[in-house]
């Protein structure tokens, strides 16, 4: 729907003496198709269903102030949102944790996202559920909290993807407050042209020597066959749960500190994540990781996630 | 103007039948009024000049997604905006340093200003530059900055307040990115309730065994009849900068490391601010500093302040 071809009128394409501006014209055009569509979207803002393109804070809210907030994203699979309830528990955990108060039940959460879907008429889409702290009088306190859940077409991991896998970078950071999905990506963004300089995918952060997340994603790593991945400092990803729970059954599994150096005699290592589900990480640091081929612990989790995916 | 009094007619007032009830229909009455004149405030958003009520932001600002943006703060005194150019350079540097391109020249954003304080028609005005990471399609990477200059009334500290001085809390975090006047007040807002079960009116940070800066505010502290300060991993303020400068022709200045532990031997110790200019700190950690009054430095600091504000 949202990436549905145009056709250009004859009259105009033969105006076109090159190659290149056909497809640059239609980029274009879907491009503009794409945000008309995107603003067209669903919405629900505190009390009320509008449009994404309706969905505008007043800048004294107090995440345009002083990036104060919380979130949790989720995704739809033929029409299911995927582990909505761990989501929604997690959402309210974030909250709470802000000193942030949820205007709804979980129930209600729920019907309002089941709302959103059937108006959206995606079967595939990312709902994002976002609080902050409200409209401030003096920009520094937590007012009345803003309340809006969005839904908009996701773009999620191919097999294709899977095989090239991932290089990426680490770096010394721990994130505020890890165990709450708060909206502070500041170092994450920040960090963007170095990854750019360093032709990486994505950074592992690590503190403390101990690796602990991506920004988006959790870390896995195969050590001595076992499959790993850190315990605390760090945000639990509901694909991170469903790899603990399905792998257990053919690895031995432990969640535990993971040393920076332990990366580079893991035999796989991978990420996983609500849009990414998983994905082999091949490269850290520029160093190759086993043969640097997606290994058979991701292979199988990609397989077993589809598969569920699939029975939806 | 914004604080006037409104008189309530006889008939209304005399259904009053305890006391209480008129000064809170005075102070509802001041609060919409005081609502409604913010409202009607002049601000400037990136290419034109609006109404503070107009001022809103679409949610995929980079601010509301993933807290990112920089900001800066300043005041007016009889119509003359304190500082300006100094603000303006921490404004650019801050902006540069968080990969954000500003529209503007400093002589142009200087205009800007001065257009928003005349039609304010404030002498005394907060002026708030702001400039986030704008319209990000994927909500993750950095767009075309959104620029927003609001100008509003500001309260100030008064020479009430600085007598009555303030009582502190320390507490163990370091900044992200400290060099940068980011939106990130995760921790600050994160804070409030611990400082409100400890009666506390600020909250001091510190790391790695040094003190570095309050939320919004320097540190000074009298050791050993030296005035000191920390000189890494804050923020530098302007109010800081004017301090050091003044006290040096009347005691030893030190941009230095400072132990949490020495703040209990400091004989004076005081924070600096656009808004709160020089307030002495009596208590840290519920712990008296010298006798709990305000020192001779601080004083003499305020008296400094106060005078350079009334040649303006």
């Amino acid at each position: 729907m949202f990436f549905r071809e145009y056709s250009v009128p004859f009259s105009a394409a033969k105006k076109f003496t090159t190659g290149l501006r056909l497809p640059i014209l239609l980029f274009l055009c879907n491009s503009l198709f794409y945000r008309a569509a995107f603003f067209m979207m669903p919405a629900f803002l505190n009390d009320r269903f509008i449009s994404n393109g309706e969905a505008v804070l007043h800048s004294s809210d107090l995440s345009i102030q002083r990036g104060y907030g919380v979130f949790d994203f989720l995704r739809t699979v033929n029409a299911h949102p995927l582990f909505l309830q761990h989501h929604l528990d997690r959402f309210f955990h974030s909250a709470e944790n802000m000193h942030l108060q949820l205007p709804y039940s979980k129930e209600e959460l729920s019907n309002i996202i089941h709302q959103l879907m059937e108006q959206s008429k995606l079967k595939e889409a990312g709902i994002r559920l976002l609080l902050t702290g409200g409209y401030s009088p003096d920009t520094y306190h937590i007012s009345k909290p803003n309340l809006l859940i969005t839904c908009n077409p996701v773009v999620t991991s191919t097999k294709e993807m899977f095989q090239k896998g991932l290089s990426v970078i680490t770096y010394e950071h721990q994130r505020e407050l890890p165990h709450i999905k708060s909206i502070n990506y500041l170092m994450a963004v920040w960090l963007h042209p170095l990854l750019k300089e360093k032709k990486a995918d994505d950074v592992l952060y690590h503190h403390n020597n101990r690796i602990t997340e991506f920004p988006r994603s959790n870390v896995f790593a195969v050590i001595n066959n076992v499959l790993v991945t850190p315990a605390r400092d760090m945000l639990k990803g509901m694909t991170r749960k469903f790899v603990l729970e399905q792998a257990a059954s053919f690895i031995s599994t432990e969640e535990r500190d993971i040393h920076p150096e332990e990366l580079y005699h893991a035999s796989e290592i991978f990420l996983t994540s609500t849009t990414k589900r998983v994905m082999p990480v091949l490269r850290v640091n520029d160093k190759v990781i086993e043969n640097g081929t997606p290994g058979p612990v991701a292979a199988a989790m990609w397989e077993l996630f589809m598969k569920m995916e699939q029975q939806l």
